[in-house]
């Protein structure tokens, strides 16, 4: 028996390190992937899930979360909710109910009030005055509002065989009230079955929901395909398909993961994920479209690292 | 080129028949399916869907709804929505919107109100009286409240080729507030590939959730089964898959319709629905599960809508 995680975007890398001793130590991989999850939760300085998320163009920080169990296909999942510390504890809390497991709006917030979980305003400071500047930006120059649609997602597989996913995002910045990307949506935005493996995206939800991409690529992997041919395949021709069809595509990237703990990535836009398993120890990559539907992955630079870490916290105006 | 529409249950016969017209006299698909929901969400009997919808465990008719265009793709849902008359109509202009296109709880509620869409009370009295005595049954017998969770679910195939999907309902009965099943998630309550065909699912969201099996089944027309082939592959299949994993498999019927107007339909329980093409004028089935993973269908005995006409109207106590 084998372990692995994965998660996408540089945010997840911290708290993968230390779901990855979770796993090593034998730890169930629920509770690893959900302690990883919300690592990045609750990191203020991570623009686009939980705390330090920024809110809807009605200054509300809307959240949605979801959590799936491979071994059963229980699935919980909030949409945009408000006020909880940790979306993706009310969504796994919520994986457990047979019925009423999916809660959106003022009914997901109720839920994780009276279900004990900790609640309180999450919007920063910081988060308040980037949401402030961008209002007064898009009055001045007619923008489109919308940017930053950048979910954590995270794959994992423990020693006993049982994989899982979970994900979290405060949505596309500047949406309106209400709006719901894939995040919390089966089949779109994460699935995963413990006798083949797991996906999760992350991009534009509008468009991520046209291909219930997560769910296809757990099908080739079943069908026997490795991760990487997996996510190449699905990505790469829902990404022309889209185009022919619908004139254009969004961003999405997708990760998975097999029952051996090996991955796959494909992506049409510049995106960094976190990986670790029993022969690698957790190392942030870079991934783009390569040719031929195909993808270019290289480890992160010192460089890109040091100058992402002075982008998230440069002080706003 | 040729037509068809299929929809789930009896209650979807009248608005289908209006809206095979339509497409006879080569009218435009998303105009006949939002035609033929409208009807089921206007008619005050039918429990589940729109006016006269049954209303969550508050006494609040939260409602679901969404829309999905095969040309292009383009995806239109709420959820949670409250007072809008045809929660159809407002996810198929939200179909429209490159951003924000699925909305939840208030907002999207505060949408439908901008957007100039018919608002009012969509409780009925006979509703409000039908929650008040299930809430003492409930308080009496220590039952289990949940009951009742028909969506109307219509595929449609215009003479121009085009094909479209819709779906609307008020979700279960008794239903924890913001609870929200498959009926307005893309892949398991509904998927459409105007290349290929389309699907669409009713029963119990939760597991419905589980399986993507709208999406599943449209790729397997995709594949070259037929449209009965394909249900019943991808209904039993997942059927004893969750038999095995989870334990047990809620109730679930899908309906599906290839570019041919062809169909078919898979069901773990007793179902009805209707069914026209250029060859078969509006008629009523009864469909349930056969041997070997096959599906039994018969055309509807008169017996039968007779009681069903007197059971929908029965006073209440």
């Amino acid at each position: 028996m084998t372990w692995g995680i994965i998660g996408t975007w540089r945010m997840v890398h911290d708290g993968l390190v230390a779901a990855s001793k979770m796993l090593q130590e034998n730890k169930r991989v629920g509770d690893a992937i959900e302690e990883c999850v919300k690592a990045v939760e609750d990191y203020p300085y991570y623009k686009s899930v939980g705390y330090g998320g920024l809110p809807n163009e009605e200054g509300i920080l809307e959240m949605d979360a979801a959590f799936m169990d491979g071994d059963t296909f229980e699935i919980g999942g909030v949409a945009g909710i408000v006020d909880a510390k940790n979306p993706v504890s009310v969504a796994r809390a919520l994986s457990k109910q047979k019925f009423n497991s999916f809660r959106v709006g003022e009914g997901a917030t109720k839920f994780a009030r009276l279900a004990g979980f900790e609640c309180g305003n999450m919007l920063t400071e910081r988060a308040r005055r980037t949401w402030e500047l961008r209002l007064d930006e898009v009055k001045k120059n007619n923008l489109n509002p919308y940017d930053g649609h950048d979910t954590v997602g995270v794959i994992g597989l423990d020693l006993s065989g049982s994989m899982a996913v979970a994900t979290s995002s405060s949505g596309l910045f500047m949406k309106k009230a209400g709006r719901v990307g894939d995040s919390p949506l089966s089949g779109s935005g994460f699935y995963v079955d413990s006798e083949i493996g797991g996906a999760t995206a992350t991009g534009l939800g509008e468009d991520l929901m046209k291909g219930c991409l997560s769910y296809e690529i757990v099908r080739l992997m079943g069908e026997g395909l490795s991760p990487q041919a997996a996510a190449d395949k699905a990505v790469y021709g829902f990404h022309h398909k889209l185009r022919k069809r619908y004139g254009k595509a969004g961003a999405f990237s997708l990760i998975c993961m097999n029952l051996k703990g090996e991955w796959g990535v494909a992506t049409n836009v510049d995106f960094t994920f976190s990986v670790a398993n029993e022969s690698a120890a957790p190392a942030i990559y870079f991934a783009k479209m390569g040719q031929n539907d195909t993808t270019v992955i290289e480890p992160i630079t010192e460089e890109w690292l040091a100058a992402y870490e002075k982008r998230i916290k440069q002080p706003i105006e």
